[in-house]
C-alpha cells in the first residue's frame, strides 16, 4: 500500500467497490465465452463509413473549432438537433433545456452531486440500472425501492415509498435495464401525479426509448408532467429531469448523452459540469452532429431496430426451446435486455460460476438491487444486442445446461 | 424558478457560481476584442491534417473497437505511450500508474471526490489555477494558501501551512497558471521533503511542462519524491499524484488528460471514474494515439514551442514599450501566461471593465485566490498563446491606455 493514502480517502468513498458490470466485461473478452453480460451494442451496426465522412468534413471545414475548447453546455447545433429530434417523441424542448453530457453516466454523477446529501434516500425500481448505484453511492445515498412487474414500477407500493421522503425518484420507463419491462401508460400518469403530490422530482432515464421492436411509443414522464400538470409550453418549469444518449443509436465510444430540464435547473448542472470536465469533447460533438444530420440517425435507428428485433426473437425462441419449465422471463418490447426468474433456492452467483464453466456469461440479478435488498428468487440479466443470432442460440443452450444442473442439485430426486 | 428544485440542492452545491473563466470566454468571442483572457491554444497550431489521417486510419482499421465501450483505465496503447513519453522527463511510470481522464479538469474533480470531506483544507499557491477551486469547492473544501514569487511557492511560509494539517497540497511547479513562475530546483527538493515530513500528499499539476522556451527542464516533484525519498523503481508507493494533458500539445477539444500515481491509488480513481463517466471517449483516445505516435508529438511540441516563444517575446517587448513604470510582470520561461502586478489602490475589476471599453480582455487577478484571500495589489493574468503577434502588440497598447487611465485617476496630480 502507498504511504499515507488510505487514511486520507474521503468518508464518502469508503468501501467503494469496482462496478460489477465493468469487472464482468473483462471476463467477456475471453474469445471462447458467449457473453450476455455486457450492455454492448452490436459492433456490426456502427456506421463506420458515415463516421469517416463526418470526420473528414468536420476537420476540413471546421478543423480549428472542432479541436478547440468549447462551451460547457455543448455544441449549439447538436443541442438544437437533439431538441428537434425529441419533438417526435412529444418532448418539446428548447436549446436552453438541453445539456450535453459525457454519456448518461455523467448525467447520473451530476444529479448525485446536485441533489444528494449524505443520508438522503433515492427512490429506485427494484431491480434498477446497476451503473446508477455507484454514481449515487459516492454522495452517500441510501435507497427506498419499489418492485417492478411486466408493466413496470408497481404503483401499489409507490405511495408508501413516496411518503418516506426520498430526495428524488430514479426510473427507466422504457425497456428497463435490467428488467426489460415497460411502464404502462396508466401507471405513467399515476406516477407523475403521485410524484407531484409528494413534491418528489423524477429522473427519467431513457437510453433505449428509440429502440422499440413492437407496439406504440408511450408518452415520456416529462411530457405527461408538462402537458397534464403544468400546461407549460416553454418548459420553464417541471418536475422531471429526462436523460438520453447516443450510445445505443450511434456508438457508445463517443460518450455523448444529454439531459433535459427547466433552464434554471440546467444552469446549475452547467456549473457542476464546468468543475467536472469543463465540457464534453468538442470533436466528438461536431462529428456526432455530422453523422446524425440530414435524416441519417432516423434511418440508422430503423436499421438497428431490425437487427436487435431479430436477436431478441432468437433469444426468446431459444429460451422456450432449451430452458426448463421452472424458469420464466420477460418479453421486452424494445431495448437490449431480458430478465430471467428462477425458483427460490437457486444461488445466482453459483449459477454464474457454473455458466462460466460452460463458456457463457450473464449478470447475476442480485447486482441490480441496492445493497442486500434483493429478493429470494434468483435472476439473470441477459443482453441480446451484442452477440450474433447463431451465438445467441448456442449461448442459451449452454446456459440451459448450467441452469438444469443447478435445479437438479436443488431437487436431487427430480428425474 | 422551477417547482421545488431549489430546496432540493445538496448542501455542498449551495452558492456555486459559474466559473469566472468560462463566463469570460463568452466576452472574448466578440470579434473586435483582443483577448488575453482565456487559456486557449493557438488554433493555427492544431495538427488538423494529422487528425484527418488518424481518423481515417482508426476508422478503417479499428472502426468497431474505436466506437465501442472501453476500459475505465483508458486505451492501453495510449497509456503505454504516455508512460514511455514521460520517461524523457524522468518520470518512470508503468501502465498501471496511468489513468486516462477527460481532461485534467476531471482529474481535479476525482481528486476532490476521493480526498475531500466537507471542511477539509487544501494547501494551494496564492494565486492558483482558478479551475481547481470550483472542482474542490463542490466537496466542501477550505483553503490554506502560500504566496508565490518568481521562484514559485515561498518555502518560508510553507511549514506553517503544513502544520495546519491540510488534506493535500495542490501545486503547479512549471510556468504556473496564473503566475507564469517556475518552482526552483532547490525549492522543489525542500517542498517534497517537507510534504513527506508532515505526511501531506502532493497533487502536481503539470499541463505546460513540455512548453519550455528557455532554460533546462527541472525534475518533477513526483521524480524527486520517488528517487530521493522512496528509492522505489517500480513506483508502487509515493506521495505525489502527477497530472498532465494533451490539451496544450495536441488539442483541448479532444479532452484527454492523464493522472500518474501508485497503482493502489490509481485503482481507487478508476472506481470513481466508472461512476463519473464510465470511461473517456474510446474514439478520441484511439485518434490521439494515432496522431501522437511515431515521433509526431515530439516534432509538433517543438513547433508549438517556437510559435509560443515568439508570442511571449512580443508580449514582453510590448509591455516594456507601452506599460507605465509602476507596472511589473513576470518573465515566464514557458507555458501560456504572464502575471502583471499593479500598484496598491488600482481596482482590478474596474480596470477590467475599462479594458473591455478599449476592446482588450484579461482575467482580473482576484479570480485566482480562494474566496477573498487576494492581496491588496492588483493583478492581471495575460495569455500570450492565443492571439497572433501583431494582435498581441496592439492589445498591449490598448491595455496600457486603460492601465494609465486607472493610474491617473489614482494620482490625479500626476503629469
Amino acid at each position: 500500500m502507498s504511504t499515507g493514502w488510505t487514511s486520507r480517502y474521503a468518508l464518502r468513498t469508503k468501501g467503494i467497490k469496482s462496478s460489477a458490470i465493468r469487472e464482468l466485461l473483462k471476463i467477456t473478452q475471453r474469445p471462447e465465452v458467449i457473453s450476455f453480460a455486457g450492455g454492448l451494442p452490436a459492433p456490426e451496426v456502427f456506421p463506420v463509413e458515415r463516421f469517416q465522412e463526418a470526420c473528414q468534413k468536420v476537420l476540413s471545414t471546421k478543423g480549428a473549432c472542432s479541436l478547440q475548447y468549447g462551451a460547457s453546455e455543448g455544441y449549439e447545433p447538436l443541442r438544437e438537433m437533439i431538441a428537434r429530434n425529441m419533438a417526435r417523441y412529444g418532448i418539446r424542448a428548447n436549446i436552453d433545456n438541453v445539456l450535453i453530457t459525457s454519456g448518461s453516466q455523467q448525467a447520473l454523477d451530476l444529479i448525485g452531486k446536485l441533489l444528494i446529501n449524505s443520508g438522503d434516500r433515492v427512490l429506485v425500481e427494484a431491480p434498477t440500472y446497476l451503473g446508477a448505484l455507484p454514481a449515487f453511492n459516492v454522495y452517500g445515498a441510501g435507497y427506498v425501492s419499489v418492485p417492478i412487474d411486466e408493466d413496470g414500477l408497481r404503483n401499489e407500493s409507490l405511495e408508501a415509498a413516496l411518503r418516506s421522503e426520498p430526495k428524488f425518484m430514479y426510473v427507466l420507463p422504457n425497456f428497463q435495464n435490467p428488467g426489460g419491462t415497460t411502464l404502462s401508460e396508466g401507471r405513467r400518469h399515476e406516477l407523475v401525479v403521485q410524484a407531484d403530490k409528494y413534491g418528489i422530482p423524477i429522473v427519467e432515464d431513457d437510453p433505449y426509448g428509440q429502440l422499440r421492436y413492437e407496439g406504440e411509443h408511450l408518452p415520456p414522464l416529462i411530457v405527461i408532467d408538462r402537458e397534464n400538470l403544468r400546461r407549460d409550453k416553454e418548459y420553464l418549469i417541471g418536475n422531471v429531469i429526462y436523460l438520453s444518449t447516443f450510445s445505443k443509436t450511434l456508438a457508445p465510444g463517443i460518450r455523448l448523452g444529454w439531459m433535459v430540464a427547466p433552464p434554471d435547473v440546467i444552469s446549475k448542472f452547467v456549473q457542476l459540469k464546468q468543475g467536472a470536465d469543463l465540457h464534453t469533447s468538442t470533436f466528438t460533438q461536431y462529428v456526432a452532429y455530422e453523422v446524425a444530420r440530414d435524416g441519417f440517425l432516423d434511418e440508422h435507428v430503423r436499421h438497428i431496430r431490425s437487427v436487435y428485433r431479430e436477436r431478441r426473437d432468437v433469444m426468446l425462441q431459444a429460451l422456450s426451446e432449451f430452458f426448463p419449465p421452472e424458469a420464466t422471463w420477460t418479453h421486452p418490447r424494445g431495448g437490449l435486455f431480458l430478465w430471467v426468474t428462477l425458483p427460490e433456492g437457486i444461488d445466482c452467483q453459483r449459477l454464474f460460476r457454473a455458466a462460466l464453466r460452460e463458456n457463457v456469461a450473464f449478470v447475476p440479478g442480485d447486482s441490480f438491487y441496492p445493497r442486500n435488498g434483493h429478493p429470494p428468487t434468483a435472476h439473470m440479466r441477459l443482453n441480446f444486442s451484442n452477440a450474433q443470432p447463431e451465438q445467441i442460440r448456442e449461448g442459451i443452450r449452454r446456459l440451459s445446461i448450467a441452469v438444469k444442473a443447478q435445479l437438479d442439485s436443488l431437487h436431487p430426486v427430480r428425474v
